[in-house]
């Protein structure tokens, strides 16, 4: 294995002492950049994802380019629901599709829980490419979607304010919607471990809908789930659990075997602080929005970010992913305000 | 002024002890109930909004068909725009939408904010009118959209995920959001104030998209225009604010001139009460999509939620407006469950 150069991500989810907090960006290998635009006119959305070449130079474009501390792998959520055997449409504009969608025990018993090395090998095989690419310049990170948002998704068929139709199925059969979830956190648990195998250095669990549910709800749908994956992967890999909009979960979150939480940028750094009592590492929070400030102003509330956060066990981030209309500037801004950050002095 | 019968929302708000919570639902008067989509099937949004009987027979269905606390006037947040001068387009399926935005010093200026007294006189009519139906059976609310929210209807032009137009105006130009924010302010408050004269025994402030802003910039954006609002309604009017997704602003809202705090349902009662130190009314706080569960479920759910928040200084209700596609049977179980509450003996 060789040996990473910039390892502060690393460091900090270690709870180490770094001399700044690292940055990346959830979404940095994306659509703000026009070189992954060149790439995304010419191949389709899973020829991108499928390619390891292509996933690759996608992966690569935001270190070389916004000079992040770290790369994440370009693939998507919804690799899980097709390795389990659903088809996943993802069609511009229009956001993803499953046109068959889980409602009965049928259903749950005709998705397999085996699909992981064989069907997802490309994923595996971008990792290694990457890796290789990389030369040990920053760590790389893998992902999965956490069990209730992949639910979510199998359940609905498509995107949703609301997610009623998943909730509706969790709430009315609650022993359907439990297997479910079982199946889904199997399947990840193999995905991920294989990730960390094919190189990925932490992984990250995206529990992208975790808020749609009651703190109550939380706890029966989507809380056992992330810490039975949080602690299959202790020892094997860092794991950085996101839970979006459950700032009410952060507390009994921290005291699992993950090494991060994602925070999202409706929790300020203090409450959050508080509520993990300095346990775990956090990473987040800047509202992507703030992105499309002008400069001055994004570099201003970065530093503020940082100085509420505090420099140690942290690191810097976005609350949400970045979106299609940030220039680059901006984003490349966001990093290098990280990058320039000086503790205020005592 | 008749004396109401069935008082116990306002017993609720002025914290008065009462031997059940009042209940109502947010969007009570609505798609679920098959009457009102007779309704709808005859005369479009605008018509239905405009001309007072049509209001008051929409206002007036929950009351006889569900068994509701209270009646709220059957109208739209967007009301507000249009009185200030733009127009609003209400087309089925695609949600409201503004051709002419918000976006610069000329357009803030050309913004009227003498407008309520004169263009928003159907709403006034459909108040009196329907408080003469109700013959003091129950309260009537009356409501608008909070400043923010209102904003971010102007700037964006339509419904948005991220809001992200909105906020890159508002912090790009704040001066300019600000200017904006204080005009929606005034004449919402004018209006208001017209609404308590024509009928409404209480008015709730809806902040649908408050949850979209960071903790730091709810205090700059919206919470100063809540507050204004709820301290010119004093003495005139109970002010219930509902700042839907800012549970981080529970704690000072409570310390304001509000009545009531509306709660979402990703806010755990015990967290609600314990933020807002008993200070004030609490309402809420039901997930939307629990009345989809069997009703079985929903009243043992009701039941904790009671349990949870206490009968005193509580008006029970839904998190989020109710959504279509409730059976008309399930939103009642969930007003009996209510009604039936007896609680736990010591």
């Amino acid at each position: 294995m060789s040996q990473i150069q910039n390892d502060l991500l690393l460091r900090a989810l270690r709870g180490e002492t770094v001399e700044r907090p690292p940055v990346w960006m959830m979404r940095q290998a994306g659509r703000y950049l026009p070189d992954y635009l060149k790439l995304k006119a010419k191949y389709d959305f899973f020829t991108r994802v499928q390619t390891p070449e292509l996933a690759t130079a996608i992966t690569l474009q935001p270190i070389d380019q916004v000079g992040v501390d770290a790369a994440i792998i370009f693939c998507d959520i919804l690799v899980i629901p097709q390795a389990m055997g659903l088809e996943v449409l993802m069609e511009e504009l229009k956001g993803p599709s499953l046109p068959k969608i889980i409602a009965t025990q049928k259903d749950i018993n005709a998705l397999t829980t085996e699909g992981a090395e064989e069907s997802l090998k490309y994923v595996y095989d971008a990792l290694a490419l990457t890796k290789k690419e990389l030369n040990g310049r920053v760590p790389l990170i893998g992902f999965a979607g956490a069990p209730w948002t992949i639910l979510c998704y199998m359940v609905e068929g498509k995107g949703s304010k609301t997610w009623d139709k998943a909730k509706q199925f969790a709430y009315t059969q609650p022993a359907l919607a439990h297997q479910l979830l079982q199946k889904i956190t199997t399947i990840t648990i193999q995905y991920l471990k294989l990730q960390a195998k094919a190189g990925a250095d932490t992984v990250q669990v995206f529990d992208s809908w975790a808020g749609s549910l009651s703190p109550a709800d939380f706890k029966v749908f989507a809380q056992p789930y992330l810490i039975q994956i949080a602690d299959a992967l202790k020892g094997i890999v860092p794991v950085i659990l996101f839970p979006k909009g459950s700032w009410y979960a952060l507390k009994e979150l921290s005291e699992s075997s993950a090494a991060g939480l994602g925070i999202d940028w409706c929790v300020s750094p203090q409450i959050a602080r508080e509520l993990t009592g300095n346990k775990i590492t956090l990473q987040g929070n800047f509202d992507p929005a703030k992105l499309l400030a002008p400069i001055p102003a994004i570099k201003k509330a970065v530093k503020e970010m940082i100085d509420a956060f505090g420099v140690q066990n942290y690191i810097a981030n976005l609350g949400h992913g970045i979106t299609p209309n940030v220039p680059v500037d901006h984003a490349k801004a966001f990093v290098d305000a990280v990058k320039e950050y000086q503790a205020p002095s005592l």
